[in-house]
C-alpha cells in the first residue's frame, strides 16, 4: 500500500543540481507518507542523498518541507487558476474532476492522505495544513463566489471534498468506494455551485 | 484535550448489577478515545472494575465492544427515526442538527472523533467503522430517498458531514470551525435535502 515513488539521490550531487530541490521534494513525500511525527530532516537528507543543511537552506525547517511537499502534491498554484478562471458554468464540475483526479493518481494520493492524517493526530501537522488549506486552496475558490460568506462556503466545499475521499479512499466504504469518479464529479459538482454560485432562481427574480 | 468520563467501577461488582455494561461501555469509550491499537479488553476490565470474561460474554471481542462504544455515543437506532419519520420537508435541516449536536457534546464528540482517527489508521477499526456507518446509518438515511441511488446519496451526505466535522473539530480551521452550528446546519441541511430528495423543479414538472 505505502508504495515510496522516490529515488534514492546519489550521494555528493553538488547542491547546484538542478534536481536536488526535485529529489528532496519526492523523499520528503515518500517519508511523511509514513508519518509527520516520525520524519526528520536528517532521514530525509538520507534519504535524497543531500546534505541536512541544504534542506534548511531550502525550505527552511520541517515545517517549511512539510509544506513544500503538500503544495507539490497538490500543485494548487499551478492548476487551481485554469479551473476558477473558466466559465462559471461548470465550474462545480471542474473543481471535483481536479480534486479526484489528484485522489485516484497514486504518487499524489498517498502524501496528500498521509498529510490529512498526520494533521489529525499531531497538532504541528494540524497548523500546517490550516494554512495550506486557507491560504493555498479555500482564498483562490473563495473568489469564484460573490456571496458575503465566500470564504465559509469555500470551506464547506473544501470539507465535503475531504470527507468524501476520506470515505472513499481511507475507509473504502462501498458504494462510494466503487462508483466511478464521473458519476461521483456529476453528484458533486453541481453541490459544488450551488454552495459558492448565486441560486439560480433567486437571480431571475432580482 | 482527552478528559475521560468514565468512572472507576467498584471491584467485585456482580455481573447482574443493571450498570456494569454501561460501566464498561464508559470505560471502552474512555481508552478507546485514546487509540484502537492500544486498547486491549484487559485495560477495559481494569478501567470498568469487571473480569474481562465479563466483556466477552457482554460484546463478544474488542471488535463487538468497540461498535458498541461507537453505537452508545451515536446512539442511530435510538436518534435518527424521529429524524427521518418526520416531514420531508426539513429533513436535512433536522439530520444536520442532530448530527452537529453529537460533536458540541464533549462526551460523545471524543469517542466518534476518537473511532474516526483510529479507523484511519487501523484496516481492523476500518472494517468496523464501513460496518457501523453501512448498516446504523447509510441503510436508515437512505430509506428517506426514492431516487435510484438513494444509497450513494446517504453515503455522500455522511461523507460532507464527516468532512465538515474533521475540518471544525478537527483541524480547527476558521471560518468553518467558529461559525455557529445554526448557521452551519442552515448551510447545509438544504444541501441535504438537495441530494436526497427529489429536486422540487422536476416533481413540478411531472
Amino acid at each position: 500500500m505505502a508504495a515510496s515513488g522516490s529515488r534514492k539521490g546519489i550521494g555528493g550531487r553538488r547542491p547546484g543540481d538542478p534536481d536536488t530541490r526535485g529529489d528532496i521534494i519526492r523523499s520528503a513525500k515518500a517519508l511523511f507518507s509514513r508519518g509527520y511525527g516520525d520524519t526528520s530532516l536528517r532521514a530525509v537528507a538520507r534519504e535524497a542523498g543531500v546534505d541536512p543543511a541544504l534542506i534548511v537552506q531550502f525550505f527552511g525547517s520541517k515545517d517549511g518541507l512539510f509544506l513544500a511537499a503538500m503544495a507539490d502534491a497538490m500543485r494548487p498554484a499551478e492548476e487551481l487558476p485554469a479551473i476558477i478562471d473558466g466559465p462559471r458554468k461548470g465550474f462545480g464540475t471542474r473543481l471535483a474532476s481536479w480534486y479526484f483526479g489528484l485522489w485516484e493518481d497514486d504518487s499524489r494520493r498517498l502524501p496528500i492522505q498521509a498529510m490529512l492524517l498526520s494533521a489529525a493526530a499531531h497538532p504541528a501537522a494540524a497548523d500546517l495544513l490550516r494554512t495550506f488549506v486557507t491560504r493555498e486552496i479555500a482564498d483562490r475558490v473563495a473568489v469564484v463566489s460573490r456571496r458575503k460568506d465566500a470564504r465559509l462556503r469555500a470551506e464547506v466545499v473544501g470539507a465535503h471534498l475531504i470527507g468524501t475521499a476520506m470515505v472513499r479512499y481511507v475507509y473504502r466504504i462501498p458504494p462510494l468506494s466503487d462508483t466511478p469518479v464521473s458519476a461521483l464529479v456529476k453528484l458533486i459538482g453541481p453541490t459544488i455551485d450551488s454552495y459558492l454560485l448565486p441560486a439560480p432562481r433567486v437571480t431571475a427574480s432580482r
